[in-house]
């Protein structure tokens, strides 16, 4: 196994094992930050992509050090790590707020989420009977994509109210995320959706203020929206994690390119199979994920994208066409013959991935290069556990 | 979080986590192990679905206690824990003899798999250099489904000369794995398959004898085809791994039913979006895998059926619809309304998994309970890892 404190070359890595690219992940930091540099928001960058200490620190350079998680284990790893205002992006529910205290406690200002008056009531019950107080959001819904209160729908208020109100809480704000624009087919169709997204967090915040209740936090965002949003008046913060390493989605999207991909998968070739016209690798489902985001997009990228292991250049027409537990399985995008000779048994590859969120998380760390070079410049590790 | 030391109930668990029903589990294995009685093979069973000691020693009870892996980190794994007899399953290559080799030197006969003569080649120059003999099994094709050499291919002879000649190898048989039993669409394809798998592997052994080279092992199996298997004449051991558990593919296989499935997923309803008759839970992607097996079946369960979190009972016309990473989408089955008040926010269900080897993977242990009693009589540590 490598050693973390003696970096090698990508040759000496045992596979499968997750590489970072560490010049394309500061370019992608760099692209978001330039864009949002227009914009009178701080950005909240989304840890669940990333799950690294080193790598949440150059995402939140520059800005105020906010982040956003989507488990109480990942708001535990980077309290660890001194970072102290974080939003917990799921929906809540009482049986997680002994965690949350613990963090409040520790002096972390730990922000959860819902998105009911319900849920409102049973978590500042939770805070008064525990003589906490628990900062809260709503969350809206600007796209029927997933969960949230719609803008104009009056349960805003009553569940405002109570998080106002309350001993057991204290009401921070309103957050929503345009899931749907995973969905667009066009950068155009993005922007349009980052304005929707924008309209429906500031129309539920003023509405919320129109109460008399103050609502300082109007927190929006995803990668594309926050990539392509051309008008963010009344936004206070944007959330965005993919964009650190982006994936064959997002490039499918028009979020990046390919080759800005910053994360891959360093495989060994175990076996040719010539009958198959196929290439085994030992990156299969668990190391690539079973995520097939791109097969409803215009170009299927099937489970990944294959690159040469020294540089990271995409190797033209090879796909891994299908994956078991352990087992890749290479063959040709066109279904023209495989260039054998050129994928010996034993050697590398890299694998870009489609959803860079899911297939990072099978690993606990991540051995950083910069650029085109083999060498491992540094071992960063990784959140271990999820929940 | 759970005290490992102290088991409680379901209810008590920190969700998302995976639970065993450990009555459902001891069928299952019952099952399997009844079946079999009626040859005269071993069984090896695959610990890379459960990855479990406790579980292991379950399914090595009445037999002679060997094991498959799929990656050497469980071999390292089992072997602490006592095992010493462990096919590891997926072809290796060279860059991994360094601890196949540290397994060996710990007393563990630990076998490795490949399926060429180039990489019998490769393998037992390294032996030779580094003045080991590897254990080492050729894996034969029965069903074009994924590796192995064709039982009529002279590669065959080549190879098992250089494991049999070699200083640096040991050969010790062949090995095959009808991955094709899980595209059958009836019991009767799968017995057929089975004959087919245990034909290609007893042609090879015979076709290797005839050259006056021994081959001991002859290796067979899949879940699919162990539990049908009709003829298992010249076959020295079975391999089988997910009948511990099972889940939603092998019932749709007709491997068993969805109320024998041993495995699930215990989770809590965190919203509902009655605009968009959906439930939220805090079981997405990562809590249940984004495989996708029932897709092509007959039956689609999506991402996972429904069941009670107390007693693990069905609850029927109810679907995990959708995933993202941290969320889980739940709809009916027939787009009929959801019983929102039988779903409170807060309470607790559990999710019958489309492929158990996958879901598993995620947790680093399991909250066993008994049948349809909530208590949770123990957590059962998983392999850390996997590479």
């Amino acid at each position: 196994m490598p050693d973390s404190t003696d970096p090698r070359t990508l040759a000496d890595c045992f596979t499968p094992c997750a590489v970072v690219d560490r010049e394309k992940l500061e370019a992608n930091i760099g692209r978001m930050n330039a864009g949002l540099a227009d914009f009178e928001v701080d950005l909240r960058p989304h840890v669940k992509t990333s799950k690294s200490v080193e790598i949440a620190k150059r995402l939140t350079a520059g800005h105020s050090g906010a982040i956003t998680v989507s488990t109480l284990t990942e708001a535990e790893h980077f309290a660890d790590a001194a970072f102290t205002d974080i939003l917990y992006a799921v929906g809540i529910v009482p049986s997680k707020l002994p965690r949350v205290a613990g963090l409040l406690a520790r002096g972390v200002n730990l922000q959860v989420v819902m998105d009911s008056a319900e849920t409102a009531r049973l978590v500042a019950e939770w805070g008064h009977r525990n003589n906490r107080r628990i900062p809260a959001l709503l969350e809206i819904n600007s796209d029927d994509h997933r969960a949230g209160l719609d803008p104009d729908d009056p349960e805003i208020f009553a569940a405002a109210t109570i998080l106002h109100a309350a001993e057991g809480t204290i009401f921070r704000g309103v957050v929503t995320h345009a899931g749907a624009s995973y969905d667009c087919d066009s950068v155009e169709a993005i922007r349009r959706l980052a304005r929707q997204e924008r309209n429906a967090a500031v129309a539920a915040a003023d509405a919320i203020r129109t109460e008399g209740i103050p609502c300082d936090t109007v927190s929006v965002g995803s990668t594309p929206t926050a990539l392509f949003a051309t008008c963010l008046d009344g936004i206070t913060e944007v959330r965005a994690g993919v964009y650190a390493f982006f994936d064959l989605f997002q490039a499918g999207l028009g979020c990046c390119r390919p080759e800005d991909i910053a994360l891959s998968v360093l495989t060994s070739v175990i076996g040719h199979k010539q009958s198959l016209n196929t290439v085994l690798t030992d990156a299969g489902g668990l190391a690539l994920s079973k995520d097939r985001g791109t097969a409803n997009q215009s170009v299927d990228r099937k489970y990944g994208l294959v690159c040469t292991a020294d540089t990271g250049e995409i190797i033209e027409n090879l796909l891994v066409a299908s994956v078991n537990q352990e087992h890749g399985i290479l063959s040709t995008a066109d279904g023209s013959p495989l260039p054998f000779d050129r994928l010996p048994i034993g050697s590398q590859l890299r694998i870009l991935p489609n959803h860079a969120c899911m297939t990072a998380a099978a690993y606990d760390q991540y051995a950083v290069v910069d650029g085109i070079s083999p060498r491992v410049v540094g071992h960063w590790p990784r959140c271990g556990g999820w929940q």
